[in-house]
């Protein structure tokens, strides 16, 4: 019997899988969808999904919480030797809170060409200096699954906007 | 009389006092002494001050909490129509959030210069685009109080770290 079978999958796809199904959980909740988890030693320690409009909070985005919750569980501040994994590259809001938690790597599903901040638009995750930490950047995880995900919920929504013009997402389409 | 002195008195000042004020909490509890405000049609609707070492929390910052509390407030998480002070140029993530939570303008009081978000380092707060807000900004209020109370924290972090080297703060010194 081949050994490795045994070992539990640590690849960069499986853990996206896990952000990918915290996106599903936003798609239920009728959320843009977006999903994260933190990763360290092999071990997810936090993981969650935007959810914008259940809190109705701008700022609970998948990263925010996944940061929040992976603080909780290591009773610190500071995420060292931390991996996020989050299937849209994070807004600058998220790059600049990941900077401030310093995790080691960020690993990112789609990137967001147009106001992406790490590496899209703008890089924060890797200024340093002025900011006081990088991490390291992998993107293009499963980027087609998360991608897929987030444009048909948004080819969705405009279907839905007809019945309910007054709906608003608070990301941009094509995002 | 002059019923001026019935009125509130509603300036940029007296608003920037309120959060020195919360400022004032953070110093008390051994944090980074920042506070803001959050004010619309002239009545404070949030206040809160930086707790990143109380909350074990790096996102934790005055800005921060004050948006969430002032979504709370509103029951929604568009501040249209609403003024944050806060008593330090926003960080790279406190101004990506003010971009998502849309209050129409920021007051701040000291600068920074070496990583700004809002005109020190960058601009987020007026990008758009291609973030999909811009926030009217008005800088410099009660700025020398608001840096020398931020100076003096860090004056006497410094001797405190003589006895207790492994302390450190999320705030890099001369912010």
């Amino acid at each position: 019997m081949d050994d490795s079978l045994l070992l539990p999958d640590v690849s960069d796809e499986s853990f996206m899988r896990l952000a990918l199904r915290e996106a599903r959980k936003a798609l239920a909740a009728e959320e843009v969808p977006i999903g994260a988890v933190m990763v360290h030693d092999g071990k997810v320690i936090s993981r969650a999904w935007n959810q914008v409009e259940t809190l109705k909070d701008a700022t609970a985005h998948a990263e925010m919480l996944c940061l929040t919750a992976a603080q909780s569980a290591v009773g610190d501040w500071r995420l060292d030797g931390c991996t996020l994994y989050v299937t849209k590259e994070p807004c600058p809001m998220c790059a600049g809170a990941i900077v401030h938690c310093r995790p080691s790597r960020v690993v990112f599903g789609c990137s967001d060409p147009k106001a992406g901040a790490a590496g899209g638009w703008i890089n924060l995750l890797q200024s340093n200096p002025p900011l006081n930490h990088a991490c390291e950047i992998t993107s293009g995880i499963l980027a087609e699954e998360c991608l897929f995900m987030i444009q048909t919920f948004f080819r969705e929504a405009r279907e839905k906007k007809k019945e309910n013009p007054r709906r608003e997402y608070r990301f941009e389409e094509g995002e």
